[in-house]
């Protein structure tokens, strides 16, 4: 009986009680008595049976949706709107161009660029054609989009859906389907300028969205790199340990040197190295003291990222962000194709209040420098130097929301300015034309679609979705050539010449 | 060599004309000599070798998208952004609310929805777990919604993704990968009244996109189904007739008749009664004329649909929308859900200019009532009557691209207001001074990522993306605490005081 392990609990529960109470004789099976109370074993198997038939044929019964997927409702829209809108009016100040990729990409254009996440990919079914995969972030599809048209220089936004078939933790706000907000400069350009404006971005993001006080921690993989070269990690082992230091936000150190150890054969006296490395956080005198460390001075690579560094903080300082960023060494970002500086907002108080329940939202907002990626794309392998950020909206959007939860604030879910309403009978195609008047001057405007409704639902309907104003008409109003204003907040009801109605109303639209 | 079918065609060609040049005795095989003349066919069988050696070691060589998807340049977004908010703004003009679904719903939810068409979803991979495909349409994940949530009422906009598997015409705009916009209204109201609202919804978008004269024909389901029972039509064949008599836009009568009787089993007198209605089209007058219809008014089901046809009239004349109303037997719509009134709109004038090439677009608007779709989610079969629409915004975008390229016009892609420039070498840290105090003050601002640009090669970047103004920098103004503004159209430079530069520039912003 596989199809039972398909029911929704609540089904199965309601399935199981029918089947302890069986019909009485006139039952059809469909429709059930209720004054029966003898069992009988054989008899709950034939309505077993008959039940389970009736779910064959109805196998729309089973109503869900995907596995760590959500329906984002009306409330959840306007909160996220509202914070869409100020994350790209951030990005278009900053001269950003908008563009949108398929959701799906060639299967091979994915594949090798994620390290060890790849196997959270959604592929499509093999329907004949070509092997397909839903985008597993915006990064990969703009690098492509630039080695296939050529484009040596852009700097765009991109808002969108990606997939990856993560274990759902929808208690933390994470989900297989989420949106990203992505920034990225491509180009050959001087040392640090675009590096420094992206976190010039991050900065102002999240001042605006006010999510509470935040640090941006920032590193660069040469210095990852060249720190793992002087403690004695194996090349062949860079983006393996990489992965597992980008767990210590949300793993201890003990842990993530035991991973290190035992699961990737890391020496235990090289984790040690690495352990008294990812202790250090600093600002730019950290940059300073690390050029004298006596292991990582010895390394090309660390240098050249120590060098990057101390000139990104000269700009961040310009920028006045400096006080906001962290130069971190435990920082490593878990993608394969960051190249050179990396960096991770964190809040750093959880907003949290009396009775609230803390959250652990972890980065708010990261990004880094990519250059050998749109090479990985280019058949002569010709580059373009890519840095960018990706704000992390979903975590945002739940903070936002739990937050308005607790203050108990209540959104509009609709615009609509104007409710047209009657208190009398046989007045819809006044009310019709009413609406039209109001609908053709560009004003929002609502009404209930009844024959004939009552006022008092009418003014219910206002108050319950927070319409502020009412225009009233009835027989006298109609002789008179008049209308009733009504504020729904004051109550107040004022008449005026039908003829001035939307100049009236707009008016009133204006001022309030 | 299966691989060699995978190369794109320049590769391939390129790869030729290598084998034709074989390499010297000190090429490695990497870098190629162009100084030999002489050919051998071993030679080009070894590089050939090598060569799809370097290609299985680099597949990204491949570089495309999937088919019948594409990207969307920042050229296309700006035409999109702006079409969207004309329709987002409608929809909210009725008191719409957004929401959103996942990409993909359970298999099971689409199956049985959508008719002939249903060969046409995009599967997804069996991964382990649920059974997935990418949405269709934006209705039945829409009908799934209410009747997970036990919605009974709602009013919702819905702007998203949907995938079709079809052949893909690009010429005609068409693609595998399409934006949808629908509006509908839920609820069990007066006849009626929600649907002749979204008539008026699509006047209104048709109309404020300025596309050229529309017309909406209009149907209905009951009466379809009627005229096909009065013609004789078996109750089997209703929905397969149905899908033929859909094509009856892109199909000549005659070529529908055939699909009908030879490959739908039609007989041929049966056809040729269907024929004499689907000629049939009119206003309000149509209506009364048919229910005078000999075969027509016998028929149950017609007659209740020519009933509320004639309501429907009645409001789309106060809306002052009749003129633009056809009501019209040869409309049939494919999907299966319809259950009532039917429409679709189509521009009567493809805007064809001088040397333009005429559009054939087809509908760009459509819709319809469904009232037995949320019930089919429902484990009662509780109904939910709804109507809707969806604008064929992917076509319209085509229409306004087409109508720009024709008329030379150009888009600018990014709104900055304001360039940061210097005419002198080491001014790095003050146009980064002076530009974060433009983006602190909410103005959109950029500057090249350079340290000594060419103050031509900066003046040329405004003009060549369309900023207005220009801040300018150097020694002197440096001195003297004053900033120079120029007008990137008129050429004209005023010199201002450092500390009024913000307030400077937001007032000539707001006065342009």
């Amino acid at each position: 009986m596989p199809l039972l392990g398909l029911l929704p609990r609540r089904a199965w529960a309601a399935l199981l009680s029918q089947l302890l109470r069986p019909p009485c004789a006139s039952c059809t099976g469909a429709v059930r008595c209720q004054s029966q109370g003898e069992e009988s074993l054989q008899v709950a198997e034939a309505v077993l049976t008959s039940q389970l038939k009736a779910h064959q044929e109805k196998p729309n019964f089973i109503i869900k949706i995907p596995k760590g997927t959500r329906d984002l409702s009306p409330q959840h829209m306007v909160v996220r709107e509202k914070i869409l809108d100020l994350v790209i009016s951030c990005f278009k100040r900053h001269g950003a161009k908008g563009m949108d990729t398929p959701a799906f990409e060639l299967k091979e254009t994915l594949t090798e660029k994620y390290g060890e996440d790849s196997g959270l990919m959604y592929d499509l079914k093999d329907q004949g054609g070509e092997l397909l995969s839903l985008r597993y972030d915006l990064t990969v599809p703009f690098a492509r989009y630039l080695a296939m048209n050529k484009v040596k220089k852009m700097k765009r936004y991109h808002v969108g859906k990606v997939w990856r078939r993560e274990s759902p933790s929808i208690v933390q706000g994470r989900y297989r389907e989420f949106c990203q907000c992505d920034f990225d400069i491509a180009g050959q350009f001087d040392p640090m300028i675009p590096d420094a404006e992206c976190l010039k971005i991050m900065c102002e993001i999240l001042s605006g969205l006010q999510l509470g006080d935040f640090l941006i921690k920032v590193n660069d993989r040469r210095i990852v790199d060249g720190m793992f070269a002087a403690c004695g990690v194996p090349e062949s082992k860079f983006r393996a340990i990489c992965s597992s230091i980008d767990k210590l936000d949300k793993m201890a150190w003990k842990d993530v040197r035991h991973e290190m150890v035992a699961k990737k054969g890391l020496a235990p006296e090289v984790a040690d190295r690495i352990g008294d490395y990812v202790q250090c956080h600093g600002g730019v005198s950290l940059v300073e003291q690390m050029f004298q460390d006596p292991r990582l001075s010895q390394n090309k690579q660390a240098l050249e990222g120590l060098e990057d560094l101390k000139l990104l903080f000269e700009y961040l300082t310009l920028f006045g962000i400096a006080e906001k960023i962290s130069f971190d060494l435990s920082l490593a970002r878990g993608l394969d194709y960051y190249t050179g500086v990396i960096y991770e907002a964190v809040l750093l108080q959880t907003p949290t209040q009396a009775g609230e329940e803390p959250l652990n939202v972890g980065s708010v907002a990261a990004g880094g420098r990519y250059d050998g990626l749109v090479g990985m794309f280019d058949p002569k392998g010709h580059k373009v130097p890519c840095v960018g950020l990706s704000i992390g909206v979903e975590r945002i959007f739940y903070i936002v929301e739990q937050r308005m939860k607790t203050k108990g604030e209540k959104v509009r879910t609709t615009e609509t300015q104007v409710f047209v309403a009657t208190p009398q009978k046989n007045f819809l195609q006044e009310r019709l034309k009413l609406i039209t008047e109001l609908w053709d001057a560009g004003i929002k405007a609502e009404m209930l679609y009844k024959n004939n409704p009552k006022l008092l639902t009418q003014l219910h309907y206002c108050e319950s979705t927070g319409i502020p104003l009412v225009v009233i008409i009835g027989e006298q109003e109609l002789k008179e050539g008049i209308i009733k204003i009504r504020s729904v907040a004051s109550r107040e009801e004022v008449a005026i010449k039908r003829e001035n109605l939307v100049a009236e109303i707009q008016k009133r639209l204006s001022e309030s």
